[in-house]
Parts: C-alpha cells; sequence; structure tokens
C-alpha cells in the first residue's frame, strides 16, 4: 500500500483517484453485439455463447429437472447456511416496505403516492470460477418481496452446458421464474429486447465485468432501466488506535481478492497502525488461495494518515467508498457525519462480508463514486410509486383559481381551460 | 384522433406505438458538443450560448440584484398563485420522509438504511415561450426538504440575455443557490463536469428537448445521475359514459397543446363519448391560442373503445401512460388495478393540470414507457439510502458460521478469514 502522510486537500482527488476506463472503445464494441442480437435473435445468441462461453447450448432455459438434480447436490450445511442468509436477507428487505401516506393538501384535495411492484425484472449472476450464488439471494428475495410478477435469471453456461447447482438452488429456493443459461452481452441483449424464450424485462440487475456494465448502460438508454451504473469493488476502513491491525487487514484482503482492479483504502490517525497492519497483510497474503490477485489490488491501493477527525471523515465523504468499515472508539459518532457510502459496518466485530452474504443487507452497492448519488439496491429498486389524487367539487373551488393564475402567465390555454369549464359548470349546478 | 372499436389485444402495441427517434446520429452530434464543453470549458460554453440563445452572455451567474428586480415585476394575484401550490407541493412532499427502522436480523446483528440528502444537485429548466416557473418549484422544493447543501438551477437566456422574471422569483422563493444563464447541452455539460462557476453536481433533473435529453443520458454514463430518460409528454384517457365530454376535450387538449408529438389517448367502452369527445374538442379548439400545434398532436392521437373494462385496464398496464384520467363510474375501484402509470387523476374533478400545477404532487413523471420500471421525481428523488450494520461479538457468534460455510463455498477464502480470525479472538478471549 501507498502510504501519504496529512496529504493537503487539494491533493486528495489524485490521492483518491479511481481507475478510469476508455468507455468510447468499449461501448462501440458491445454496442455493436447488442445490434447483433436485436436483429438476429436466437442465431446471435447461441453464436456468441458459442464464441465466449465455448459452448453449444441448445436449449437456453434451464429444466425443471436440472434443478432438482442441483439440489440433491448441495451439502446440507451450506443448504441450512443459504437458509439463514435468505432468512435475514428477507426480514432486513421486509421493512422497508412504504406505506400509503394519504394527505389532504387543501381541503378537498388528497394526493398519496402508491408503491407498486415493477412486473418483470431480470438478474443477471456472473459466471468464473466462483458461483455467486449469494447474489441471487440479494437479487430475488426483495423482488420476490416487491412482487414482481416474473423474475428472470440469466448466468453463462460452463464448457459443459451446465450452470453451478449452488446457483441453481439458490435460485428456486427464493422463487426466480426462469432461469437461462446466457452470459455476458448476449445475456443482457436477450433480456433488454426479449428474444427467443427470455421474456422482455422491465429492469436489469446485477453485477458483472466491463463488457456486461457497458452493455447494461447502452440498454438502459432506450430499452429498459438498471439497478445502478457499476464499477470494480471497492473498500474505505477507517480506523484508529483501538482497531485491531489483523481485523482490518483481514477487511482490506477480502476486498482485495475480487479482483486485481479492486480498490482498497486505509484511512487513519494512527502512524502505528499503518505498520501494523502492513504487517498482518503479509502473514495473511501467505494463507490465501487467491493472494496473487489480492496483492495486485494491493499496489493500486493506500493508506492515508490524517491526524484530524474531521478531515478523516471529508475525505471518506469526498471518495464516497461502496463499503465502509469504521473501527473507531467513537464509531457512532463518526458514523453519523458520513453522507456518502454504499453501506457501513461499524466496530470490530462487523466484517464486510457479513454484509455480503448474511447479516441481511444488501450486497449490490454503488461503486466508483456512484454512492453520492446512488442507493445500494434495496425493496425501492424493485418498485416505483405511482401518485394519485382526487379532488372534490369543493376542492376544486379552493385550487382552481390559482391553477388558472399560473397556466395563463405560463401561456397555457388549455391547461387553464380543463379548470374553467369544471369551475364553470359547478357554479352552474350551484345555481340550479 | 384515429379511432379503433375492440382492436385484437395482438394488434395494441401498433395502436399505442410512440414515436422513435433516431438516437444514434442526436447521440453524435450531443457527444460531439459535451466532447467539446469537457475540453473547452468556458470558451465553449459562452460559443454555443451564443450560437444556440443568439446572446453572449459575459456572466452566467445570475446576480442577487436581478432576482430582487424580477420579484418586484411579479404580479401580487401570480404571487398567491404560486404560493398556494408551493405550500401543497411542500405538504406533500414532506410526508414522504422515510423513518429509519433498524431491525434485528439475528440476535446482535443490527442493520437499518438511513436516508441521506445528495449534496449537489442541477436544475434544468427549458427557456422558449413560455416560462416554466412551475417546474422550478416541482424540483426545488423537494430538494430543499430533502437537504441538499447545493441547489443550482440552469435556464437558457432571451436574446436579451435575460431571464424570465418568473423563473427567478420561483427559483429565490424556494431556496434554490445559485441561478446560471445556460440552457441546452452546454447546460447540462456545465453541471455535469463542472465548468467556469458552475458546480459538478451529483445529480441533474429536469425537462427539456430531445438535445437536453441525449446530453442528460450520455453523462449519466459516466459522470452524473438524472432523474429519468424522457420522452414527449402523454396523457391517457380512462372514460365511461359518466364522463363529461367537455371535460375529458380539455383534459387531452391540455396535453395536446404542449407540443406536436405529445401523445393524447382515451379509451372508453362509450361508443357515444368518442363522438361527443370529438364534437367538444373542435369547439374548443376554435378557442386556443396554441391551437395549430394541439391539432398537430390530435392527429396522432388515437380513441380506443373496448366493450370489457378488463381489457381496458390491460391496454392501460401495457401502454403505461406518464398521466392517467380515470373518469369512470367505479374509478376507485379501477385505480386498484393500475400498476403502470407516472400519475393518476381520479374522478371528473380532478384534471392533469391540477397536478401540472398546485394539487402538491409532482409534474416530472417518466414518459415514453418508462412509467414500467421508473417514479416521477419524488422525495426520494433527492436522496440516496446508506446502510448501516452493527453486530457485537454475540451477533458474530450467532452469524459467523453461515458466513464462513457460503464464502468457502463462493472460494472466498479472505472473505471466510475476516470472520474466522474474529471468531478466534472472541473464543481467546473467552478462555482468558
Amino acid at each position: 500500500m501507498k502510504t501519504y502522510i496529512n496529504p493537503e486537500e487539494s491533493s486528495w482527488p489524485k490521492v483518491l483517484e479511481r481507475p478510469q476506463f476508455n468507455l468510447q472503445e468499449l461501448n462501440r464494441k458491445v454496442g455493436d453485439i447488442l445490434n447483433d442480437i436485436q436483429a438476429n435473435g436466437m442465431e446471435a445468441i447461441r453464436r456468441y455463447t458459442e464464441q465466449f462461453d465455448g459452448v453449444m447450448v441448445p436449449e437456453l432455459l434451464v429444466s425443471s429437472h436440472e434443478i432438482d438434480e442441483a439440489a440433491a447436490q448441495i451439502d446440507i450445511r451450506l443448504k441450512e447456511a443459504i437458509q439463514q442468509a435468505a432468512d435475514n436477507i428477507r426480514t432486513f428487505h421486509s421493512i422497508q416496505h412504504p406505506e400509503i401516506r394519504k394527505t389532504e393538501t387543501t381541503p378537498g384535495v388528497v394526493c398519496w403516492q402508491k408503491p407498486v411492484a415493477i412486473e418483470k425484472v431480470g438478474l443477471y449472476i456472473p459466471g468464473g470460477s466462483a458461483p455467486l450464488f449469494s447474489t441471487v439471494l440479494m437479487l430475488a428475495i426483495p423482488a420476490r418481496i416487491a412482487g414482481c410478477r416474473e423474475i428472470v435469471l440469466c448466468t453463462p453456461p460452463d464448457k459443459s452446458g451446465k450452470i453451478h447447482p449452488a446457483i441453481l438452488y439458490a435460485a428456486q429456493l427464493v422463487g426466480v421464474t426462469k432461469i437461462f443459461k446466457a452470459g455476458g452481452v448476449q445475456a443482457i441483449g436477450a433480456m433488454a429486447y426479449g428474444i427467443g424464450p427470455v421474456p422482455k424485462v422491465d429492469k436489469i440487475f446485477g453485477p458483472g465485468n466491463q463488457y456486461v456494465m457497458a452493455a447494461k448502460q447502452l440498454v438502459s438508454l432506450s430499452h429498459v432501466a438498471i439497478d445502478m451504473p457499476a464499477g470494480p469493488s471497492e473498500v474505505a476502513v477507517m480506523a484508529d488506535e483501538s482497531a485491531v491491525p489483523a481485523f482490518i487487514a483481514s477487511d482490506l484482503l477480502s476486498q482485495a481478492e475480487h479482483g486485481p482492479d479492486s480498490q482498497v483504502v486505509l484511512v487513519t490517525n494512527s502512524r502505528k497502525l499503518v505498520i501494523e497492519v502492513e504487517q498482518a497483510l503479509e502473514e495473511q497474503l501467505s494463507q490465501l488461495s487467491r493472494a496473487a490477485i489480492a496483492r495486485r489490488a494491493l499496489e493500486n491501493s493506500v493508506a492515508i494518515v490524517l491526524d484530524s477527525q474531521a478531515d478523516m471523515i471529508r475525505l471518506i465523504n469526498e471518495y464516497a467508498p461502496e463499503h465502509l468499515i469504521i473501527s473507531m472508539k467513537n464509531y457512532a459518532e463518526v458514523a453519523e457525519k458520513i453522507i456518502n457510502a454504499g453501506s457501513v459496518f461499524l466496530g470490530n466485530y462487523t466484517p464486510e462480508s457479513a454484509g455480503d452474504y448474511a447479516s441481511g443487507t444488501n450486497h449490490t452497492l454503488p461503486t466508483h463514486g456512484w454512492a453520492r448519488s446512488f442507493s445500494g439496491v434495496n425493496l425501492d429498486s424493485f418498485m416505483k410509486k405511482i401518485t394519485f389524487q382526487e379532488i372534490s367539487r369543493d376542492g376544486l373551488l379552493n385550487l382552481g383559481p390559482a391553477i388558472e393564475i399560473m397556466a395563463a402567465a405560463e401561456e397555457l390555454d388549455a391547461h387553464k381551460n380543463a379548470v374553467t369549464l369544471r369551475l364553470k359548470s359547478i357554479e352552474d349546478s350551484g345555481k340550479q
């Protein structure tokens, strides 16, 4: 880790700079594939699956037989762990149901918002070496709680045309309605346009590599909503001398093992802690299977010493980390001042991996500074709010004149007339 | 209006087709302007303002003197109307404040979401013939309620370099922090990148023509969040024989006068009503200042007769209109079944223009079918929710083993280790 001692505030953006991508070239490549899929449908999906996943898939839809087979392969202890995580995720997302509050803004004018599930959602689960069944839970459980009618899941097949049993098991457990063997840009295209057996969905969720992310953003320009833009995963740790160096090191490594482009930031007021954490990192790295990946991520990572706690807080809010761990004596007080972060982990016994898997919070979070404006995935992500209003005759008598004056000032006669006609009719009926 | 009697369900998408735009060409043009602004800063902003707005603007920031001058020009009756509307908008958006609900998902594992204001927001208000001061209220009031620290407003100057006094008056009334004379793509670029005196914002809101919309979508790919994608405004009216034809006609015309590409749809189970509405449209059109625009919009509009009420509801949910007026005897029952719409107006005395101006609901709503997945602008739009969690030693003893099993199954050793180390330390301290 590169260490900075009390860097000047003007240098913070440089110190905390995230890797930039050449989006233009990426978007061009991905756009070409999407156009091909839109024009050629299933033929293109099959062709790209053969090209990128190295397998011919005769049938995209996973059969109930395949699902049953998968369930039989999962160890009972893993099933129990998944059940415990699913229960917590369900508990945490269920309490997010917003109430409907009707309000009479003017006598006779009643307005309210009603949350309604998005009908059809698509979940993307990446393939690769590790089966991310935890992401299946994080996306499908709130979709079910919201009441989405169709919950489609796409994930790439392996070289033998199969999907990892843990993904299939988790998907059936939490109520995914259809599972398809499709990955990468072709999966996003299939869900955005509705290709072959894959239904067109209203919103696409889930992580993926830069091609998947670019595809999600491109289809969001005209075809379908997406959960959020995304970049590589990242963690920031705020720590003081009350922190345990070995715990901090283990949290930094949890992030670093995700990939060589993972971002890891340590912010502390203790020079001593930085040295101890560096030592703990070396000790723990030697035990890790993904040590090579983690080492590369750590090369790009920074430790920043700031003597002032207020500066520490300002720097974190400027960085807007996806994950933030606060291992400080006064963590509750510091947490109150955090205004830009995806998910915050408090104290010495709250590792990021708790939120990644099982505490109940969602692990699909805004990266790359998007925490300034985006929430992580939550129940809201699977619903929209429709506004309703009902105005009585008296209500229109109370409100109508203001509408008429404002519409006239905006030179929109017909808007005014819609009120004038009704007011006149109320007046006429009063005379009878 | 083109009339369809009981069209087959398979033909609905065709009957309800919205105009499509050539996005590729538009995005290329707008992308070039944005690149120019990013590279050349204020020089480019001034150049485009001269080119598109036909005026040299030496100082983008509106002075407090200009604002005071504007306030003096507004008629007292308009001021009172704006105040009434602002009060209602404030009332309706204030009750949307979500509560913080902490939950213990497992004994010792406490999780919650905290809504936090987006720090810096940018509001775009279009120029043109009519001054859209109502949109200033709709965007700035919820931004203030949310607690946004910086509320920037950009709007194009007229040929004499001025901004309409009603826009300035509304902006200062509701707490906009800075007003800039900048319009079109150059305004979006200035707020996305932070150019000259215009601060870089975290999220951009507001309507605009197709160039503004394209610019918002393009900057949203990498620089800043936006409220929602957008297309031309639209209204659907569901009506039965209890509806008043003159009222319906006035509502259809309110939408049609917005522009020739406005979408107007009437869905009814009464053939008679269609004929009466057509007659009322002719009568009212002759009185309107914007009749020419409204006539062109009506040419592209449709009346659909469906004998079955269930079909009417299904068709509307498939169309997902921005505005929906339900003028039917059983409107409350029908409203319960609406799952895709931006804002819904119930009964004979609730014209769309009430929601456009003064009832309190927001008029920035999802168009072009985006109501399937997007809410209109509301208090949520100006906030993000940060998740927090705090786990005690006992909590980690309860939850830790499940995390370890799941992390191992996803082959993420360091994730597992972050728990294992802590559990071991708890165990060791217990032995002492």
